[in-house]
């Protein structure tokens, strides 16, 4: 068993222990770095009603939390599941140098998950979505743009 | 003004104050239900070092818990800017009625936000993707599902 199987069974081990413990869905999670893992997680969205608690979000937010810092460089990250957009989107902001996943999206909504039908929807134009989301365009809708530009001790991220 | 564009100068001026008080990225956003404003939210990656912590997912998470839910049924949200993949992604997991955004995620772009990147990187498929993803597969990936299946209390979100 290579390293990346190693570490993909103790997130999927943690996703089963999740579960069986109803703190949220089966889905787990590590963030590691060199050789140490600097967070395991399960999903907690049931148990913390809180609808950004996937694992993977869970993982980054705890290995951050560790290092000090907003960025997961160096890091990789194993999740029980292909990411779902969320999660994905979580991942490109904290950029770590790699993601592995063993279970599919498909796999996940054969399961009663929404995360392939999300995919969809992302790529579907505003007017199209199943979520109703409206852009509204007014005078001001900039200031926070412009305000941030004025600011010399802007942190970028 | 309406009332959604009242709510959005809200978020817009949320955005500012963050900026400003260098809790992190000049964005704002709010969760309403009925009249009342269960959530106000701004950036806070860098102040908090958590990737996550985009005002819509700081929202979300304050009104849910406000509400002891993982679902904000019957609630608008209302952000500063388009939300990125990361935030649309929580939103279509929360489940509020509508989402009304001002600035648009061009505008992010050009303020320095990768915001429109990520949503292109969504689109390709995972062997043309800047951020390395890798999907492993082996014997036993879907315990977690079979596990979950098995469940009688499972609380599905």
């Amino acid at each position: 068993m290579n390293e990346h199987e190693r570490y993909l069974r103790m997130a999927l081990e943690e996703g089963v222990r999740g579960a069986r413990a109803g703190r949220g869905g089966p889905f787990g999670a590590l963030v590691v770095q060199g050789d140490r893992v600097l967070a395991a997680a399960c999903n907690e969205v049931t148990s913390r009603n809180d609808p950004t608690a996937h694992a993977e979000i869970q993982a980054i937010r705890a290995a951050c939390e560790l290092l000090g810092s907003f960025q997961l460089t160096d890091c990789d990250v194993y999740a029980s599941c292909e990411p779902c957009p969320m999660c994905l989107g979580a991942l490109y902001w904290a950029r770590p140098r790699a993601v592995y996943f063993a279970a599919t999206r498909k796999e996940a909504a054969a399961a009663g998950f929404d995360d392939a039908t999300i995919y969809e929807e992302l790529a579907r134009p505003l007017e199209s979505r199943s979520l109703r989301i409206e852009h509204l365009a007014f005078e001001g809708t900039n200031r926070p743009f412009d305000v941030w530009r004025g600011l010399p001790g802007r942190i970028r991220y």
